[in-house]
């Protein structure tokens, strides 16, 4: 297997331009019904097939939507994605990539859909390396419909999906607050990315309206994952005057904090509560089951393909900018739950 | 937003052909310099932005790999995919599309793919049907080498990576009969798929070998996921003799089970033992851990990367079959683990 036949294969054999058999295959009244024939057979012996792309080139429509994401093995991302092709199909199909947190990737997806011929880019942001904001510059400039969603980028003339991060985590920290907890710990995430610096933000927040001393030890920027939970729990048990109370950014590093202390002995809820955010399948599932925040990725990724479509239908010189901010909601479960369920 | 400029724009615009824009743009010494100016000039002033697709169209590449997959909110498809990516990175992109198990947008994601211009499909296929089958057939008449993975299709001059779903399913039923379970019920999924026809048999096999009577009753072709296992379980618990052990294809199922089981009232593992499939990390992470059998996933992933990159390196002429099958391991918890863990 190697190449493709191409026109220019075509071309070559019948010792004309690649241009005429570009015709002779659209059947262009320019050229003769004799030359169409001739080229058409020989296509044909050649195993050429014409693809919508090249078609799609002179219509600059390709009905392929691309989605780049951090992850795809996040019920969060998987969800935002399953609303976008909901919304969107059958008109549009959906092709996604994965970063890995890795911004280089980020530039190397941009590039890769926009090869592919996208008619427009849904993508929850990575990183904030100006690097990557020229190559996003890009896209807008090539008229490429943009659209963020969840972990945005602040930039001018591009719309963004997001939840609002600040009520979320402190509609959470003021429960653990409700439930008698006092020293309460905030499992932060990467903070240069806005999503994460609004739920510390709103922690914080909660901590001051209920007159609780902000104390910074009890901050951890950790990674979501179940490793970085555990991690974390294993040095603020050292601390001297350990918390009573993790909020935890993640999930999975919420998991892990649980795994940590339970392995420490400590009763959950009873000496510790933890509420985490992302509301993934598995807070569900466990005995003890994980309170979390949800953020409606369904209804996100609905929203989002609504904006892109919006802005599709826009008329060229009409810069279009929106902003829409989802309510966050939380479920109450086992983990921080002392006084009733 | 709407349109991207074409070289058709552009060459309406100079009152000249498609055809000299873009020999103008590609320095064709055809042209004259004053016209490669001009197109130059016109093409920056309409803010034309030459593609690299439009190269890959001659060059027959594009650096693009597509990979189709029933779902991505599976651990198991995510890690292959991570597989895929780990082998082709940085020479090839991944671009992911998911059918939902749906037949009709498998055949559609496989066009999107085409269209995109992808140097190659890596597929786990949803279905079984014959139109499908003559629509991935396209795939190979055209030269884009496919490979299965996981799900796949008996079809010439196709390769397959696999495991080998008979060997781990005979091999944990037959950890559920060295547990002392005698009337062992099967979650088959949907059996016109290999794979699950497979495990199907090696369950069998395993009872048969064992001098366990086959039960029919106790077979159930269930869908992958919570609600199925739970819906399974109240069915069985209806019987005259109900069973006292589940062989599940899926880990999903596999949780409902247990979930409606506890709820009954059944203690796990002493009076009924569950086994899943697929290595969730869910399994791992409940307090009942559940039995699994791993099906490694990023080692599926990385080899049906190689095999794909041998074909790409064969001969056009030389048909290459490569059927790859991967050893199961069984992951004993406490879900099926009466005498000791």
């Amino acid at each position: 297997m190697s190449k493709k036949t191409t026109i220019y294969d075509i071309a070559k054999k019948l010792n004309t331009t690649a241009a005429t058999v570009s015709r002779a295959l659209n059947n262009n009244p320019k050229i003769s019904e004799s030359t169409c024939k001739l080229v058409r057979e020989t296509a044909a012996e050649m195993n050429y097939k014409p693809n919508k792309l090249a078609l799609a080139l002179q219509s600059g429509k390709s009905g392929n939507i691309g989605v780049i994401v951090p992850r795809i093995d996040s019920n969060f991302f998987a969800s935002v994605i399953r609303g976008i092709e909901d919304e969107l199909y059958p008109d549009y199909h959906v092709i996604i990539c994965q970063t890995h947190e890795d911004e280089k990737r980020e530039i190397e997806n941009i590039n890769t859909l926009l090869n592919a011929q996208v008619d427009g880019i849904l993508m929850s942001v990575s990183n904030v390396t100006s690097e990557n904001d020229r190559m996003i510059k890009r896209v807008v400039e090539k008229n490429v419909p943009l659209i963020f969603f969840d972990r945005k980028k602040n930039m001018d003339g591009v719309s963004s999906v997001t939840i609002n991060d600040y009520d979320g985590a402190y509609l959470a920290t003021k429960h653990l607050i409700n439930e008698g907890c006092t020293r309460i710990a905030h499992f932060s995430g990467d903070r240069s990315l806005e999503i994460f610096e609004n739920r510390f933000k709103g922690y914080k927040q909660a901590l001051l309206d209920n007159e609780i001393e902000f104390n910074e030890n009890y901050v951890f920027q950790t990674k979501s994952s179940v490793e970085a939970g555990r991690a974390a729990v294993e040095k603020l048990l050292k601390l001297e005057n350990p918390p009573d109370a993790i909020f935890s950014s993640s999930d999975f590093a919420a998991l892990g904090a649980i795994q940590e202390l339970k392995e420490h002995g400590i009763k959950i809820p009873e000496d510790f509560c933890v509420f985490g955010f992302g509301n993934e399948p598995f807070t569900k599932f466990m005995e003890l089951s994980i309170s979390s925040v949800d953020q409606s990725p369904m209804e996100m990724g609905e929203m989002a393909a609504k904006v892109f479509l919006e802005q599709l239908n826009n008329p060229k010189n009409l810069k279009m900018e929106k902003k829409v901010v989802l309510n966050p909601e939380l479920h109450i479960r086992k983990s921080s739950s002392r006084h009733s369920l």
